[in-house]
């Protein structure tokens, strides 16, 4: 299934880019854990610490890994995750990866840091795009974004609300000699670096209204990233969101977050089936993405995977790191005795005691046990 | 008790085989952990975080340790498991552990990919030998190996139901010079390398109604190896089988498995006492036999421990390895307590709070706490 | 935020101080852990085994950091704890402390083992001072302590009461050449060293009328350092003490004790808000003063953070430290929607369920779950 | 307090002794941990799981650590465990250690395998003495050794219970060229090695009725050491029993035992106040005589620390490891707030969830939570 005899996991993609990238870009920006990353370390270690239960004998000879996320179809519950300046990883940038993930028959979420730009993106696009966005202090900007994303025929808009504050001693480190920030072409945005919109231009004060003032921006299903409570996941059902990431933004964010899968539960027996849960950080195997759809995800993201694929092999790297998840996801429904993903119960996965709503939300909001 | 006075642990026999055996072989098949065998490191954890509960002033003067499995006495709850190819580790391969498991008094259960045939084995064979199957896409060959089966004169078929897909990262590595899958003499399987059977010919798409066309072709008794659910366990009860094995294939199979011991309280319950339970799957020490036994095994299996023994000394190894367990469980039921191994109460064991029916299934099936 | 580039965190800080200062004072004194400080080393643990629940879309564009204790306004909850003989760290010791206190806007405790004055100290602090002590045999000598700090301003008295007994196999190691016991001058104590005094001065032998006697004797808010159980925290309620430190003298008095974070909660539920609850022990991050005000500290004591801001750069070193943790505790504030620091609620973390109250206290004086 | 500057702990006794001993011996009896004893590293681990919750303020200028053994008055709460063949650590044997006691306050149980005689050492001995007996299939002789130690002035016998098997790959090492067993003269065990006793004359099958005839064949008090269980607490209690010692043998009986430290609650709880209850096992430090004691014990013992004591220095060296422990028991009552060894209560201590008896228990004997 692999293009590549010799990379047979997204590990060994990890590995090989490893050699390839400039040694800090990837420990600063594409390394899985080390000091840095703390949460997504926990990410990882979630996944370890939740066991599958295998059924037997229940007719596995056809596995159905195809399911709707927001009624659109996909070929696989594993989607590409929003990611700023693709060019880090190889000149064709996002183009390459929408065109894996069109060939995977998966949605890509483009960055509003894309290196190419909305347009340029949904041009060579054949699959279903989402674009993805910060709020901007000057929101005209934002709003100007936004019409261009659903003029360039983006099917959902994916705002990130996680990244309000940033540590003193974390830095970004993203080289201005890259195509970036294509997208702000024409406004007195262009030709900032990153950092610079980063820090001056993103608006971080943030609520609940700003999020209503962009619900009514566009017809466009509206997906909220970055939710870790079972509270702001209703709050975002009250607030007519179509689908949350449950998200620490791959450790980026708080270092003090919990694994994302570990927050799934509580997140999923919140919004009562609602709206859809999707979640990202630390998935690495097929059994991974199967262990979030038991715990109630509809689909996964992938982020650091894509840049490795990208990096090793362009296009048909990112399309082999789907495709590994896909086959894996397949062997081990099939281990497991699971015939469609949209068909997997919670009693597939033993999870530690303390993921357990009931217990983990206990005194939480004037709920009791 | 030991044959060989420097080798006085079923530990002594791995290591002295790991000199013995070519290394690719050992690793890739017979080591214990190591990244390959996550579910195995997890077998042999769930031994070590099981405690004992010792009694004292019972009087253990004679120690019993001689049960029935399916009605036939075995001389220590320690059984052959099927494993493929024993040539591997000793040109007289199954003959030679068909001996050392009669001259034990126990049950040997002789794998379909045997490198002697069924014929040849139950020839050499003076003790209870037992027939494992997968299902063939070919029905008629695995219907033909049940009649020979019988006819040879063994007591009962085993069907493994557990490897059902394969991870693309996973290789089977059986070099083709050894004399393989030698039952398939005389059908168009006849010299296909056990790789090529077993991704090719293998009927993976398996449902209960297999198992009841088994069920209807054979008055053996039928045991079902590869269950790690109540769920299956209870499916298992209601479709008339006699015994089931709690195995995750040694590791073989699903990586993200628990360890057979930590299934093995859930599985009892389930069956309510209305057919056998047996396991297998890091079974090293006595104390481990004995463990097993209190969570209510009948008896347990061992795998790998074969292939060490059988490498080191033949039909000796083999035989002091089963003995190695047998004075070891011995020593530990003294040191107990326990006078009957078919006396073994739950209460013998403290086991992680996690382990415990009442709690690990909360939430499945309706059930609750 | 930092004044030097190259120490961002306060881990950087005792990295470097930890070049600066003679090993062995080094090891005795300020390590954070080691085999000596197995309680402190518990401290670091139990912040890092708690998780934040970050919320979003709260609007932050403004954190509130300043806070009041004992109804004294300071700029940020990070107190800088009693600590005998600055001088250790640098010339100006604890004048250079309570400059660096004051520009931060928050309280210095000074000890009444200061190598400068209580008036010394109070000639040059512009900010809140409080003074520190231990019982004394000769308790007119305490008493005149009490006086000299009241009229020289000191704001509140903090009695530390839990270091009664050392343990044989531990030393204290403080060089005769610093400038120290200052406060001793024309007393009998005047010219003893600091072991001295500890060792022959200190009355250990106190109990509560010990407490009234010192009561009694100033209007002065009275703060009780040292208290680990939810038992003393009451009886503390009970004899008019106005606020207590939950501390274990990081990890210098009994080594046996819990990391102070997770006896937090059983204190604050038992003083039910009628007094204010410090905490002290491991703080070396933002998120650990986030974390204690979670669980009910309305402000955190650093002690050898002090230290080593001393010793690398004296008055701007200990500023600088304290600016570090401000800013990490905004950053972490905007990060988890937390806009003031009075408004903390315990459902901000997710700890482990071993600390909770209900459960911690369970056959504690007859309480029952 | 030490009699030697440099020796400050019991750890810093092995550390010393490893040094003088022969390394096979030391590896083989004297070391706490290793492969080989791994309950003895889990008696150790248990007494550092357990937090104590240090009391303040409650008047600790005396601390009382005498206390009473079966009525008789011992000045520490530490006893000197029955172990064999002192002379393996110094010449002068049980003679030494006798006298060490004595000067500490304490009982000796001399182990029935001493290598000086009953009566030598009630000879040297000014403090109290109980006699430790395993039954031997020779009943005769068994019963001339009580009578031996009524008339030499004993005050209890302890029978050892616990040791009724031996794994094949453990050995016992012990040089023959030492004076040995020399309470067997004048019977055909006379001559005979430790090892050919412990194998071939130790009565091994024993039940509740050989300790009724023991009962019924002395007027002394009985202890019975190596009990693990509830259960067999209860039935301790039911016998006559006036005293259990909590044991696994420190590590040298079932490998698969708990902590004694985790197993006193079950068994204190057990029986009722009945009977007085001892432990050992892994007691290194003060600290870990006041868990004991806070979980019910009324004393424990010492085994491995006393060779230590007795090599480095002989009497002197036992002495000082007691004169060790008392002193460090002295300070941390006082930096708990406990004054009386007798008055130690459970909640001085915060355990490990899974030892609590209501838990532990749950399923076994019918009881339910």
């Amino acid at each position: 299934m692999s293009h590549n005899n010799h990379l047979l996991t997204v590990s060994d993609y990890e590995t090989r880019s490893r050699e390839l990238f400039p040694p800090q870009l990837f420990e600063a920006n594409f390394s899985t854990d080390g000091g840095r990353f703390e949460a997504n370390t926990r990410n990882i270690q979630a996944f370890n610490s939740a066991r599958l239960r295998p059924r037997v004998l229940v007719g596995v000879g056809t596995c159905k890994v195809s399911t709707t996320v927001l009624g659109q179809n996909i070929g696989v519950p594993v989607m590409i995750a929003p990611a700023g300046v693709h060019q880090r990883a190889h000149p064709d940038g996002e183009l390459a990866t929408a065109r894996a993930a069109a060939s995977a028959g998966t949605v890509m979420v483009l960055s509003q840091h894309s290196t190419y730009t909305i347009e340029e993106v949904a041009e060579v696009a054949t699959g279903s795009l989402w674009f993805q966005l910060y709020f901007l202090k000057d929101r005209a900007i934002t709003e100007r974004l936004v019409l261009r994303a659903e003029e360039a025929g983006y099917k959902a808009l994916m705002v990130t609300v996680d990244h309000v504050g940033n540590l003193q001693s974390e830095h970004q480190i993203v080289d201005a000699s890259w195509r970036v920030l294509s997208n702000f072409a024409g406004t007195d945005l262009e030709g900032l670096s990153a950092s610079e919109v980063y820090h001056n231009r993103f608006e971080w004060d943030l609520n609940w209204s700003d999020l209503e003032w962009l619900r009514a921006r566009t017809s466009l299903p509206l997906v909220v990233k970055g939710i870790q409570t079972a509270e702001d996941a209703e709050l975002c059902r009250e607030h007519g969101v179509n689908a949350i990431v449950v998200s620490n933004h791959g450790g980026h964010a708080l270092p003090d977050a919990k694994g994302t899968l570990e927050t799934l539960p509580e997140v999923v027996d919140s919004v009562r089936g609602e709206l859809e849960v999707y979640m990202d950080g630390g998935v690495r195997r097929g059994s991974d993405v199967l262990k979030a759809l038991a715990l109630g995800a509809r689909a996964v993201f992938i982020g650091r995977p894509l840049f490795w694929g990208l990096r090793v092999d362009g296009e048909r790297g990112v399309l082999d790191v789907l495709n590994i998840l896909r086959s894996e996801l397949e062997s081990t429904m099939r281990l497991c005795g699971v015939t469609n993903v949209e068909h997997v119960s919670r009693s597939l996965v033993s999870m530690p005691a303390s993921w357990d709503p009931e217990r983990s939300l206990v005194g939480v909001n004037g709920r009791v046990p």
